[in-house]
């Protein structure tokens, strides 16, 4: 199969990173591309740059739609991901929530360890959105920003593995989602320290969960919330996302 | 005090319908003025469509930051209005959030009367982002089109008129708030058949709420969630959005 | 318009300093009355003071039900809010709903800074009653008795800001609402303090309130759980109470 | 052990017939009184007269308070609950909280039949105040006004038993809470009806979680929410209520 | 009337302990007897032990369903509860469930102090099952093994009355229950240190619900989830279970 | 890898079915190997079979520990998954519990079309207990008895089609997880009755969420809720569980 996997923000060398830990793990059979944003901010870290990166993450999705068997939002935050469901047949699989999912079936509760500390409302959001708030016992900020990580790979994991330390310690967590997919390559690293948790990144998680769905035949529901957008003008919109719905 | 009221979809003549409806009710001192997204689709039935609509939105809002002393975004899926909040100190004021906290204050549960079927889980989730679940009796799908309400309101306030006694027949709704920005129009036309039942057009209650917020002073937090972005390349994006940050 | 704020305890000093706060924030062309309730307690700190509140809040309701054009509830429980909006078609506002909703416009979560500890757990069930338990960041007393503030206002400045401080680092809080009607007069005060956040006193969120819904004609539901008590026997009741019912 | 069953409104018959529905359950050794509020409405059917309800009823157990080991609030708003515990260190158990808590332990979850529609909003509020929406089926109207109960206990079996068994059918209800003090007379017809299914008069479970928590000698909790008030003037109020708490 | 309070671990000294408790609050008229399960762990002490208690409690209550008009589960995590319930007529009472049920009728929010910290997941889905999160102020692990506790009480009530504490200063708690069976001989003991906070052992709470439900006439619903299991062949499983369900 | 696919009950045929629905899905290099529980009932509907099932699993579970690398509990109420968990490192997936969460990736809201209603409140606790309530639109009964659906494949297609497509209709699902391990071999055959809809059978979900977590090397945390029991007598257990354990 094919997996098309999408970094919403525009700073290649993160995309780079990201396609390596969503291949490192990818199933024999199973191609695996990265790509950047078209557009947008360097790096997501509040919801004006997660807005602008979902209208690219759906641009990217119209693009591509035809070439790929599974798409992966590879930003936290999952911008665009239901938007992106709209467009395609193809299960769209957004990192926080397949790292959640994946947590949920290890784990009785699980903490996310996240960037700097406004994206923890923003994620506190995300997980009532999904329905887990009852299975998180917390979101942790490790005061990095997202550009910070790929610069000094070991500080970051020593600033990780501390709050997912506290989390397991004072939180309740039994499980650590990495909460940014700059964290990816850090994962064998935080789970040699941390071996009776397990430590999920959500990028690996995507492309397994995405190599399930599509295993099973598992498609985009195109009954309510997903169906296919009907054909309108989108004045301005670029013309794959037009070709898209038929104009 | 000035309130712009961003319609986030690109149909001049809903935009007009909007700024009546603002004005009608604006307090003396109040200047109103309605403005369309400047891309975006026609018609907002839809994650990608609001996706769209959002940054569209905060491209607005960057555009005329320091004219006017509120915003209202005028679209019932409020697309936009956590990232519109960052980029401003004055109230960002969403109709869909506007209307529902107004019900709150006269009705013990309330229901939205909205437009396509589709649009039903997407209010689900905003009413649940909002944390009003338990004080909003039901959604309800009137099945119009949005641009079908201009085009014959008469038939419009009848298919809505007949989803909001059932509402309040069956799922004990003691307050109607209308679900998309178009029926604002049909208020006064609903509150006479339905005397002791309030009915709340999204766009006036925004503005009622903009200028209750701005009379006390109250702006937009900024500490957490809604704090400024800090200066970041935002490659693509329209000059007065990568202005607005600093670059 | 007029607005009759009442005071439902008996202490006649605060009455006049809500008065003020009331009348500082009110709309040219909106007149504004005080009232301390007829009996009852001197501060309200508990369920039974509440509970006496309540009662003395609808006699008053009822005594001036013709003469305003909306009512405020002014003690952060709001006692007697819901019986009150039973009487009358005009708006009855709580200063602690409005000052909530109020907050839910500006900020992700608030926190309220209210009184002894015993009020916490009151407001815990109150905050819940109106739905918000996801949008409260949490309630933090300050240790103040509700008389003590006005005896020194300077120390119950520092006391609030000080729980406000914590509520903002420890809780995630991005707005502060005042948790008791004593505490308006320290509003500006508060707000030069805590300058990136928003501080919300109840009683004059009450009045731009009451000031949106007049203006926008939303008035109480009179469809189920607020319509109009039937005419029915109310032994030993005040008359004018008596005399609204109908009796 | 001695309990005073308190009818929170001032229709002796209606405290007759309590008074008969408790006696009949009470284990040897226990000595019910009933007495009805000393002033207030004939029946309680709305905030209002639930407002005045619950004064009258904290004033009833001052008045009595050294006298009983146990207070029961015998309308199933339970007014003046929270209220009363803060007066007594002997248990104040509420008729509707009772026959939930008791539903619980025999059935997955139950359905309250409640007398005229508008009390359906008081109670969907009062279930969610003791935590208990999870367990709880419905809540249903059975159209009847309180007093009519009294006037022709088989007109208002029939209708009860209709509500009763929608509930089982059609919302998944395993048992009955009889949403009414008046509706005591009617259990032992209503079980012969329905067998299998619990059915629970709010007096008598009330009168036997009286008994039970006397008998393990648990009092309320003076530590938070219910700790006695503090002596402070209750301008007006019942001398026994003064007196009570230390004037 | 006549309990059967099974202890559903296999250590005999303990189920003495517990028929003690059980017996020193029961009221004149009523017989308890407890048992030890037939087979299982000797204590409990996570799911993979419970899970084996369960089954042991189902084969027990089945063995002694015509002797019995009350069935006590008395391990903390109620195991085998429901599964009990399908089983007779006559009310099953979980210690945990009565405690939790108990303390909702005294104070605003309870606390358990438990055993070892890995029963704090599991009682956190306790609570949630049993839909009393909202009145949980905490679970608190005081670090004692079951088996410890009875081994030396002394030692055993200082570590429980030290979190006790802690619940009540830090958490909100107003009540506590007493989480796990083998606590119940220290009750009065606690009592006396804690004298405005009800503390609740589950055991006595238990058998004094079993009462109040015999003496009402509350038997276990047999409509939905508690309804007799059909005739089936259970294959291995211990006669009188087989018997009981009529092969 | 090698996966165990456990059926809880006792029927063959059902195992064997399970197998082929399991192998069906199971990528190049997966082994599946069904079994049936070693004793218990010959189907699973209700609080008792579910029972005796997880004490089941948890025996089978323990003596074949180290012989695979992923274990399947393949009965809808996931009998004995948090037990089994305890037991083993490798992930112990529930099918109820895999079909749910692949539903949440492509799916707003999904629903259980189950077997015999009394089923019903058994997966609205487990909804509950893994924290999806709020993507949960329904739980439908297809009133089909366990075994019945193998007798007569095609009646019981109809019978789930029926309910599919009235919560399709009335509840707003937008996919369909199939609530019975026995209707596996119905997918295909659904899934072409409705094309816009996802409908997931758990035994082939679990297979592939199996080996995504096994692709990705995740665990079971050993940290908290799932840490291995301690080694303590198990009176009476299968010695395979008590060499498990370390005895």
């Amino acid at each position: 199969m094919r997996i098309l996997v999408i970094n919403p923000n525009t700073t290649d060398s993160m995309t780079e990173a990201i396609g390596t830990s969503a291949a490192q793990y990818a199933a024999a059979g199973t191609d695996v591309d990265a790509i950047s944003a078209p557009w947008g901010a360097r790096s997501i870290e509040g919801h004006m740059e997660e807005t602008l990166a979902a209208a690219a993450v759906i641009q990217t999705v119209a693009e591509n739609r035809d070439d790929y068997d599974a798409f992966v939002v590879a930003c936290y935050g999952d911008p665009g991901l239901y938007a992106a469901r709209e467009l395609v047949e193809a299960p769209v699989v957004g990192i926080a929530e397949a790292s959640m999912l994946m947590a949920c079936t290890v784990a009785h509760r699980f903490s996310v360890v996240t960037v700097i500390p406004r994206i923890v409302p923003m994620l506190t959001d995300l997980v009532r959105r999904y329905g887990l708030d009852s299975r998180c016992a917390s979101i942790r900020s490790s005061g990095l920003a997202v550009l910070e990580i790929e610069d000094d790979l070991e500080a970051a994991g020593d600033a990780i593995l501390a709050e997912a330390q506290l989390a397991i310690q004072e939180d309740g967590a039994e499980a650590i989602a990495l909460g940014c997919a700059g964290m990816g390559p850090l994962d064998s690293w935080l789970r040699e320290r941390l071996p009776t948790v397990p430590v999920i990144d959500g990028v690996a998680a995507a492309v397994k969960m995405s190599e399930a769905l599509h295993g099973y035949g598992v498609t985009t529901s195109k009954v309510g919330a997903f169906a296919h957008p009907g054909p309108k003008e989108l004045l301005g919109a670029a013309p794959a996302l037009q070709a898209t719905i038929g104009l």
